[in-house]
């Protein structure tokens, strides 16, 4: 490997924020995965987790722009699974639902082990994920359509969480255990 | 139309934001289109520009649920005649794109009128038109893929364009003139 490239991929690994993860819900359009996934390497993401009724594998689009390699992607067999593997892991997690109880997003310390729950295309978050979370964030529209697309919904909440992590220097140390570091450089740099 | 139709629409046109817009420079992946059509709904735009080197008539996909309805939408011919129509209505036009001299999109200050110009999805924003606007801003990314999706930049920029709207009170008082405000709902009620 060039010495060059070396330094990039370390640089990046330098920052990934291994307490920062997204969970989709049954999110099942490759162009939105796509989408999902690049906003979450560009802020640093280390990695997502993903639950599908319908398939085990998702698929990518070219949207993607080859950020699956850069962030891992966890499957699990249900919600509650995962939730509860992400609550084992100390994450806090927030379902992005338009719900009753929704708070503001930016009300959330986003700098404590955080994972951002989003629901599928049509029918949003199930009520059962709805219930199983620490509780439900809202982003303010004042438009005529109810909802925005899940990838941008997403990508609003992680800036907001970006912008706090930076605020907060968590990107200016390196954040992953060594024993991750050293094995995702290898598996980043030799394919 | 049904009363209380009329005061949703009301109460939408009501926090519409004449003076702030977006501006395409040949974004044409209709999904693409139609996502930044529905972030510009839901953050209050009125309007959005575009221009399309390869064809006339913009497609929208699904992913817009209608928001093609409520947001209008002006096509120039070209990109100077673009930039020329808002510097004349006194607009600050912010290219998003990755140069040099852009600054964090965070220190805009929104509440002035201000167009977002989007570049197209392969090349960016041409060079015509960095050389035309009134400065450059970037979103910091800390991730390997060079770029984010340009619905995803679009909306991360609008979200804090809301944000700085929010809280200096814009959306508490109508905007738009009494005439747009008059046609435009009559355009929505009676299609
Ligand atoms: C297209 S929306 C689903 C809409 C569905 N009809 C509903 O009411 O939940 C897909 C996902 O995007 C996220 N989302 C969209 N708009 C949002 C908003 N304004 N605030 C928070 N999350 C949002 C949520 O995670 C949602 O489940
Ligand atoms: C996919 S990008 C184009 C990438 C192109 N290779 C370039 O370097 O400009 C499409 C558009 O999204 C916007 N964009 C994407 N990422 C951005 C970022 N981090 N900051 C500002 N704008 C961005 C810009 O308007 C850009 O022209």
């Amino acid at each position: 490997m060039i010495p060059r490239r070396y330094e990039r991929l370390k640089q990046v690994l330098n920052q990934r924020q291994p307490d920062l993860t997204v969970l989709t819900e049954d999110v099942h359009k490759p162009h939105n995965l796509s989408a999902i996934i690049r906003t979450c390497d560009a802020v640093g993401v280390f990695a997502v987790h993903a639950v599908n009724r319908h398939s085990d594998t998702p698929t990518f689009s070219q949207v993607a722009q080859g950020s699956e390699k850069w962030v891992k992607l966890h499957s699990h067999p249900d919600i509650k699974t995962a939730i509860e593997h992400l609550q084992q892991t100390s994450h806090k997690i927030y379902a992005a639902h338009l719900s009753d109880v929704a708070v503001d997003y930016r009300q959330v310390d986003y700098t404590q082990p955080t994972a951002i729950l989003l629901g599928t295309e049509r029918w949003g978050v199930t009520d059962e994920a709805a219930n199983l979370v620490d509780g439900h964030i809202i982003i303010p529209m004042q438009g005529m359509v109810q909802s925005l697309n899940v990838s941008v919904a997403n990508a609003v909440i992680l800036f907001e969480a970006q912008r706090q992590r930076l605020k907060a220097n968590l990107y200016d140390k390196v954040r992953l255990d060594s024993e991750t570091y050293h094995q995702t450089i290898f598996e980043w740099g030799y394919p």
